[in-house]
């Protein structure tokens, strides 16, 4: 009865780590870039049907809760804005596996041309990471 | 035993719910603000070391996982940009309790003339609420 219960327990402490969308302590990245007015509809119908494969290796890239948002600017201008958080112990290498996932390379070839990067992101980037003022837990 | 396992199973499921920064579901909000350049330094300030009356307010409006970012666009203007998710199960009565406090009413004298809000933005919105396009838990 005691090995039951532990093992219960234990299945407990398993939930809780694979149950939250989150591990603490979790990297937050967020990032901006502009999307082309006549590619909207096209670039929203993309992302309210993802291929299943590049889902799969998002998250396999230890990316979890990873939201993007659409808004206009009062100048007419159409721009994204993304969320996400990244869980595992080595970004750059999970980052190079992402990039280099066949599906996820033919993805990007559908969504690329519906974006206008930001000129001043850094190097290396496509969305514009931004920078950190405010957290709450 | 049977109730035993019962129990520990209970107990699984609580942690899930309890141990996350967020129980599933939650409703995850990403909005949009101008920022003054001139006023850029002390917004910033004032968030790298927030009232920690304000702190409890929010979360005690049952608003979590609360990050805001900053970025510099092309023209040359400063946005913020927040994203937070709300646990609880009345977010009319919960962001009244919040803006009714007087401490986060004492913040907001604070942070308000350092916002541009956008011009589009909807009624009664301080903050531009955006269009969730895309999520992955």
């Amino acid at each position: 009865m005691k090995n039951l219960m532990l093992g219960s327990l234990l299945l407990a402490l398993v939930v809780t780590q694979t149950g939250c969308h989150t591990s603490r302590p979790a990297q937050r990245y967020g990032a901006v870039i502009g999307v082309k007015p006549e590619k909207l509809e096209y670039y929203k119908e993309l992302h309210a049907n993802p291929w299943p494969a590049v889902n799969e290796a998002v998250a396999k890239a230890n990316i979890t809760n990873y939201s993007i948002y659409l808004t206009q600017f009062d100048d007419g201008q159409w721009y994204l804005f993304s969320y996400f958080e990244y869980t595992g112990d080595d970004f750059e290498k999970d980052m190079k596996i992402l990039t280099e996932n066949e599906e996820v390379q033919r993805w990007w070839k559908e969504t690329d041309p519906c974006q206008n990067p930001l000129a001043s992101r850094g190097e290396g980037q496509w969305w514009k990471n931004m920078e950190e003022v405010y957290h709450l837990d």
